[in-house]
């Protein structure tokens, strides 16, 4: 079966979590609203389903996943259902429900990182809440960004499996996540990061461990990641970067 | 078995969210942090708990749920695994996944409704943002609490087993969400509510629905139901009600 991905073409946003797990699992994917009309249905297709004239469940937002008849819709719920079919989630009930736990906590992550650029509202552009922006950023990486730094540095210490992994002794979605984290932080606050990297050497080990892996290395390499912009969730302001 | 609840005291909070959803069940819990320290534990029980002291998977933030020695956090994850327990969701894979892609959608839209009095942050307090409040909430009433609320309407409309649950034929954890959600944006947000009710009858509906099951309406009436207030998600500010 080959999965349909539908997520905003043109950047990597929260899409690129779910990018990640398939890439690993070697899984068959297509990413529809990144093609053209003719081929993949593009984006087109993507707003029907948005719309919910075609469906029962219609998600609320990309990105989703199509798999057979089933929609499967919010980050980390697409991911516990990969989780489960391709290896890369504890099999056991407590080792799931810890994995997603992780992967909800890296969606209020994701949430705030974001909001680091639009803290009043989606609605409007970053240049028409650029003060607002500093003063929320300001807070973000004195507190927020420390705290669940901190406590993913934690999880990896408390880890009674050894410390390579978040969850358990093998890689997990969790895993290829916190390496997207990692990426786009160091992508949008080089200068808070370096700052900051020493405080969670085992963090910054993850990190290396995953971009290793022979699939996400052959896919970083490949034009199927889309690059960092200022059109994501990780955007690099030099001014936010500074901000205190 | 004796669930433990752990949540700040004080607040309904996300708490709320679970407490529904324990009282529907007639589940035997507690309420940790509530109770008196050489009773309960109270506070200073989930302190411990929060810090890692005494667990290898410690929680980010409450709420989170003892069972046994299952430690599960995470507000929609901590329903995911009370709704198979207690028949608060369906059975099959495919229904699993929806009621908990809604719950996940609930859990969005209630993070948009705490920023509306903390946009630049919850380190702050709310009287160091009322200016970035205003702006927030302004667009939040235009733009996201009519798509929020009009997505749920629309599942309800979609429900191929009828209007009367979110889900399916039968009461979920997902309605008992929704009881809450608009319980509070009823407190929080009277005018704004006032004005946009008539476009959501099916949710009036469901409300009212839930709010007459004997365990609910005996819950609502007890003391166990921690009345809303200024400290918790749903707030009521009039200037941010008649925001523009």
């Amino acid at each position: 079966m080959r999965y349909e991905l539908y997520y905003w073409p043109g950047i990597q946003g929260r899409g690129e979590f779910i990018r990640l797990a398939l890439e690993e699992a070697d899984a068959d994917y297509v990413d529809v609203a990144r093609g053209a009309s003719h081929e993949t249905g593009g984006l087109p297709a993507m707003m029907k389903l948005l719309n919910g004239k075609e469906t029962a469940t219609p998600p609320f937002a990309p990105p989703f996943l199509k798999a057979g008849r089933l929609i499967v819709a919010q980050t980390a719920n697409i991911l516990l259902y990969l989780g489960d079919r391709h290896g890369l989630a504890p099999t056991s009930e407590a080792g799931r429900s810890w994995a997603h736990q992780l992967q909800l906590t890296i969606a209020d992550f994701v949430k705030e990182i974001h909001d680091t650029h639009h803290p009043v509202g989606s609605g409007h552009y970053y240049e028409e809440q650029k003060d607002e922006a500093k003063r929320f950023t300001a807070e973000f990486l004195r507190e927020r960004l420390t705290k669940y730094l901190g406590y993913f540095e934690h999880v990896l210490t408390l880890n009674p499996r050894g410390e390579k992994f978040l969850v358990g002794a093998r890689l997990t979605y969790c895993d290829l996540s916190m390496f997207q984290i990692i990426e786009g932080l160091r992508y949008a606050f080089p200068e808070a990061m370096r700052r900051y990297e020493r405080r969670m050497p085992k963090l910054v080990a993850l990190n290396e461990r995953v971009a290793k892996r022979p699939r996400i290395a052959r896919y970083l390499a490949s034009p199927r990641r889309i690059p960092f912009n200022e059109s994501g969730i990780f955007r690099h302001y030099p001014e936010l970067d500074q901000a205190e």
